[in-house]
């Protein structure tokens, strides 16, 4: 079986990471999974929400959104309908939570850090590009806290990366595009560090339940590409990923 | 080691499953899992959402509230935020996803069964909580339709049930209670058929991220936790659990 | 002629006052009133609002709320239309305002005391049923505040209660029930202290406006629904009834 | 003792009525009591709310506002805070059912009548004047509806207006001015017919309950103040007055 | 050719404008541009916007509104849609910034001057009513802080009113009415000062593009125009006039 | 002078205009003035506003907004705020009407054409620039619906396109970057025809009021620019431009 674009059952999509996307963000980066294209900027705040206000700990939170045209039918902004949907505030409560599990947030100080993540074009896995890409602009946040004397290295504990598998027909397939992710029986997003280790594990079985077995297969090729994805990561962040790499020293 | 309350690592809290809480509903149910209180009702409304319109399928949907004393801290009411939160949101279309999961809405015509979950009383495991006492109210209201000639047996596929499992320090523990949810490393919710298989797997590792081996262990506790609930909920069903078992012939 | 419950015209409805309902609020009483059953909780605050600030003085506060299926049909959710409606406004300002008269504001220091009234079902009352569950509430908060010190005496000048009366066919009763209230052509909310004297007096004749004769029927059955409940408030208070009875002395 | 403005206790301000006060709407009267000045408009609209749809029957409905320069204090805008207030909806509601007690709604046809008042100047008693005023825009807009013949004759049952009343001191008081209201111990509005009837009556002690003598005496000055009213009405109506007079033949 | 009410092409409707319309506010003025009437008051309050906080510079600004009666069809209130409609938003700001340009926000201290402009009749024309009517109303509020010696001398710069021109037919016209507004082909509003320079130019050709040469014909009749309605704003000054007339010595 | 980017008064930034930028929407145009980049996509929907129903005839509406991170300063997300800001809606009641007034809205049937401007990075003159890049989407969009044969010819009556002028110091300049909008004296934006005439007008001078003479020499500047934009418009067009140009035949 060949998969509606041609993919292996274990191929994640072509991957281009595009950094200083845009001039006034301190981290800016356009990533494109195949069809997908999301901008991830990281935006430096100096101040923190209230429940931490003289803690000395910073913050991380991030905004998801997907432009009106970035889906086959136009979707409805969410400021003309005054409301933040459940799906997007879903999405980025996700984002946020994962951001947050690599940074050590004491290192950081009473800072805001802003990662919005904003879909120019949707064609399945818009969330977990959003957490690879948003990733990578906040390290170049971090850098240019560091290039400005802030903080002397970078409070990352690992990398971190994310990716959808799912089963499609009773096929478990690596990086669904949004033709398939729309007949998907399970739907499944694993977020990872660059250690092997699982920070979100999000499976669904709205069409159908799944079992065990299926969920170690679902699993293992979650693994496999956030494995690539840490590795496209690193060459995109070039002389910084040697930087990040001495952190644990 | 012995927990807060005294339990083994993989034991559940004492549940009690009250039908016919309230008395306009068509299903009405107080569940208690330990000091958690959950009232979920099953409103049946003979109308659909707008895109399912002349399609002659139903629609399951769910809202999930908690009362502002329900908590420790007096919890603001959202209706006077005016906004409902990003929690509140994400809960309730987990419940709603997971029984939509085991009804046939082609069979139940064009109606919307409403499930209603108000927490009384929060101790942990409130979404859990919510999904395992909403399939019991569910029944219920299948069963007025049954009664009033609409449906002729319970267009049911599975029993579902969910329980939170943990890490706790380094110790994978099942159904925390909200002492040992605070503090826990690692938190999942795992939504289950009777048959055995997953429907939901949501596991989060904001403080720390988990092994495999630690997912494994998570998800037997998990197993093993919600095979005692369907048994409960067999037992609180009563003569309806015989009619539901006859669901496949 | 008999009502439809069989109730005698200047009757009641049975009435079970149930304290330490829930766990974590300071007061927590579950009011029933016939089949009306409604939680009223009332939990200390240390802020007041900004108007009070820095005044040394206190607050009391309701708000007011039904359950989506506390009715026979279910009552759309409040956060789900994001706004509270006018009905419910008029209600949390009329308990508010009725707890307010009976407390010294000035003794309770600068803190908040929310009273929040969640009714499980309605059947008709279910305001002035708040407002005399409300109050035992509101005592055992302040004997809470007394256990740790805070207040020396109950600063309580009056008991509170309230019941509803209204003409039906040509005929005033006492406590309507839901039934009759739909078909009253006048209704009115009487509170009312123990001393005898009124607080609120709410009457409306849509249907049809009333004389000053059935106004005083209407106010004398008031009288004696309130006479009755403010008693079983103090069965319900037991030994506290003692000590608020000391108020004056 | 004589009143802040040298009015007897039993004397109202003095009153005016002007009609066709703009041009647009089918009914539009500026009345002013003292220095309250609030225009109320009737605006007659070719649909019902949902609810009346194919009812044959007819909705009138009230909203209420202060322009922002109306009190002593500059209000903000509800427009800008995005909702309407407690106090506004109470008292919308209030103004509506008064006038709706007094109209037969299935005379007018599937009709909607908006009545609007829009204090101008704030000075005490603006929602009694809101409702003594409303019944004159009320009556301009059924004499349009007559004089284009959709009606035949006024579907009017009985004049309405409203007066508050209060104890200032130890001192029941006829028609509070603000300065009167904001000290006022007990606080009434008495909404009333031209048959001496009741449709409203509104007491509130929040400063100190009364007692029935004090509420005997509160009842007769509104009495007293509506008769004067009624009178002022009948004059502002001029010849339409003897055609309403007719009605009951 | 005619306008629709006789006027020539470059006349102005009769203007009233009246001070001291409510009592409350620190200045307070109903303006009558033929049928358009509009209340503008001036509140000053003893605060300003965080963004001014410790400037030791004040700020003036606006808020506009339609009584729902003001117009033909009945505007459905802003209050009730909760929230404020695109054209409101464009016009209040237009207001502020025309009041801005001429007042030195220095001179006021951290105080923001509000401007009200409700509407109580609308026959085209309310916005530029409403600048010219607020300048008058400013002044008062003005004289207000100078009277109890908060300044010196009017913090006045020039004079500023507002006139709308268009294109019916063929035609460039002066102070359109409601009726010409509606069929006009080019709109535009010109808000200048006494000393004939323009604050702002906003023309608009929605039905058809305009020349250059039918460009400068409407800056001629809105020059011819706002010479008249200073005149008459100097007029219904009086004696400040001349104060105002001493600002640049 | 030359001025802070080295350009001369009356010259423009380099202009680039991408079609087909994203794939979904039926029109999709990057357009970038200097730094300045917008994404204007047009998206055809089969039906239209309430208003509009049942006349056969079709509506053309903008929608504006700024990424978060598109600003120096980071912008709250409007869907955050829950509200859509006055200048956004002023803005795209101006790209909307902008583009209606050159499009024959009866000739596209019951459809809407939805414009959508998301500024990807800002640096002044979004709001031009969104008007000459929606221009060539909606060509785009309606050259769709020619190849679909739902239109037979293009519906365009004239060319649209837009740039903003400005006084910085004394110097009237042509397209202004954000550094010299943020200290002009006048700021206006011109929006025209290809035939050279005036769609809209809008001039503000917030700091100072400018002569006629100033005004006649910034309606140059923007002819100057408007000139040089319709045939970078007609360049990206490419061969529909042809098509477009023989409408009148």
């Amino acid at each position: 079986m060949t998969r509606v674009d041609g993919r292996n059952f274990d191929e994640i999509r072509p991957v281009t990471i595009t950094r200083n996307y845009t001039k006034y963000a301190h981290g800016s980066v356009l990533i494109e999974m195949g069809e997908t294209k999301v901008i991830c900027t990281a935006t430096i705040e100096d101040k923190v929400p209230p429940f931490l206000k003289n803690t000395g700990k910073g913050w991380v939170t991030a905004e998801y959104s997907m432009l009106p045209a970035s889906t086959q039918i136009r979707k409805i902004r969410e400021s003309s309908r005054g409301k933040v949907e459940g799906r997007t505030q879903e999405i980025q409560r996700l984002i946020g939570r994962a951001l947050r599990s690599v940074i050590d947030l004491d290192a950081i100080g009473e800072r805001t850090i802003w990662l919005d993540c904003d879909v120019i074009q949707a064609d399945g896995g818009t969330r977990t590009a959003s957490i690879t890409g948003s990733f990578i602009a906040l390290i170049d946040a971090l850098n240019h806290l560091k290039s400005i004397g802030q903080i002397k290295k970078f409070p990352i504990k690992n990398y971190i990366s994310a990716i959808s598998v799912g089963v499609v027909g009773e096929k478990p397939l690596l990086d669904l595009c949004y033709k398939e992710d729309s007949t998907a029986k399970v739907d499944m997003n694993i977020v990872m560090t660059d250690q092997g280790e699982f920070v979100e594990v999000q499976g669904t079985g709205e069409e159908a339940p799944f079992s065990r077995k299926d969920l170690l297969e679902l699993l293992r090729l979650g693994e496999l590409g956030n494995q690539q994805l840490v590795k496209l990561q690193k060459e995109a962040l070039g002389e910084l990923a040697a930087e990040i790499g001495r952190r644990e020293e």
